[in-house]
């Protein structure tokens, strides 16, 4: 597997592609970091180097705002700052998180198109089909991503469920396979099934597995790769 | 794919196994029908298919007690027919049927403990690693069969939800893959999700799809062979 590291305006990006020399279009997936994590996150690393290795995808993941090798972004660091007397107050958390998911959402939707005009120019990329993957803060960011982005044809999301993910899911038509965590600490249930039912895809289909928020069974990366092998 | 029709007591039973003139021992996959199906049902033989001709399973399924090439049973047929005066009379529909399933329960786990005796003894099947796979009526016989048969390792159950079936659930060790129809109008999506709950099993996985009761996607035929593969 390549990896190839860039920076589309100000978003540092990775780029994994198989070991060949073959150029494109192929299939492209974009993968979502989690919260706290980055693009080079070793798990995600994992899961592309099973995309790549076994099928044949081009891989993408690009830095969310105030993670990685991106600079501190003042407005995130003002809002969140604030959580703890909020919550102190009696704030949700989990509705803190979601709206600081929102705002960052707010920048990396056109941030994520842009990288994907990009990418598509690639020679060994090109402007095949375009999958996306994400859970946690990558399902935060994901769910506006892919009902904004008509070049993304099926996604896998999970470990989310913020009521206002609401109305971005339903705008979302492509087949989407939805990850819940049965006993996730910091997603309640309920809002996760509500999630997925808000999907406005016809073919969308709910794994979920016994486990805290952050665990992903391994088995779940073979169904993610089956997954866009249907679709992509 | 071979097809061989014998009897176990008088229990009809279907067997499949590959074309080929291996012997045993190899994985055999226990089927459960539907109600109101048998142990040729098209959807059944073409899942068979699957897991003969890709996993290399020795597969079998038995006609269920009033089903398929038994003859009429009077303690059941009596008890069904009251069913239309009880549910005039105001009780639950789901409730009766898993009634109705018990009482069947009772039959079919020694028929198919007898059953399973006898396949290891064939040549061409062997004493390998058991699996069970049942949705429906396949799911309310097959819970107390899993439950009660030590040599099945890995369970594919689902479409099913009956409070009854809770105590031998959580008796139920083995992994289990449940499948969930998300618009299921016979089993009230609650139980369904009770019933995920209550298995005993450390490696439990939910399939969730949009539709009705009887439709099954085609993927989890694939899900299903994949899971056999990892746990057999």
């Amino acid at each position: 597997m390549r990896t190839t590291l860039f920076s589309v305006g100000d978003v540092p990006v990775v780029l994994w592609t198989p070991d060949d020399d073959a150029t494109g279009p192929r299939p492209l997936i974009l993968l979502g970091h989690g919260g706290g994590r980055h693009k080079q996150d070793p798990e995600l690393v994992a899961l592309a180097a099973r995309l790549v290795g076994e099928g044949g995808y081009a891989v993408a993941c690009a830095d969310a705002p105030n993670h990685g090798d991106r600079p501190a972004d003042a407005e995130l660091d003002r809002v969140v700052a604030d959580f703890p007397a909020r919550i102190a107050a009696g704030e949700d958390r989990a509705a803190l998180i979601a709206e600081a998911q929102a705002l960052m959402a707010g920048r990396t939707v056109p941030e994520w198109r842009a990288v994907l005009d990009h990418l598509r120019q690639q020679a060994d990329v090109g402007a095949g089909p375009v999958g996306y993957w994400g859970i946690s803060l990558g399902c935060g960011l994901g769910v506006p991503f892919v009902a904004a982005e008509p070049r993304v044809r099926a996604a896998v999301l999970g470990h989310g469920g913020a009521p206002n993910l609401a109305a971005a899911a339903a705008a979302i038509t492509v087949p989407v396979a939805f990850l819940v965590q049965w006993d996730d600490e910091r997603v309640p249930r309920g809002q996760s099934l509500a999630l997925f039912d808000a999907f406005g895809a016809a073919q969308k289909t709910l794994h979920a597995n016994p486990g805290r928020h952050g665990e992903v069974p391994g088995h779940e990366h073979d169904a993610a790769l089956r997954f866009f092998q249907r679709h992509l």
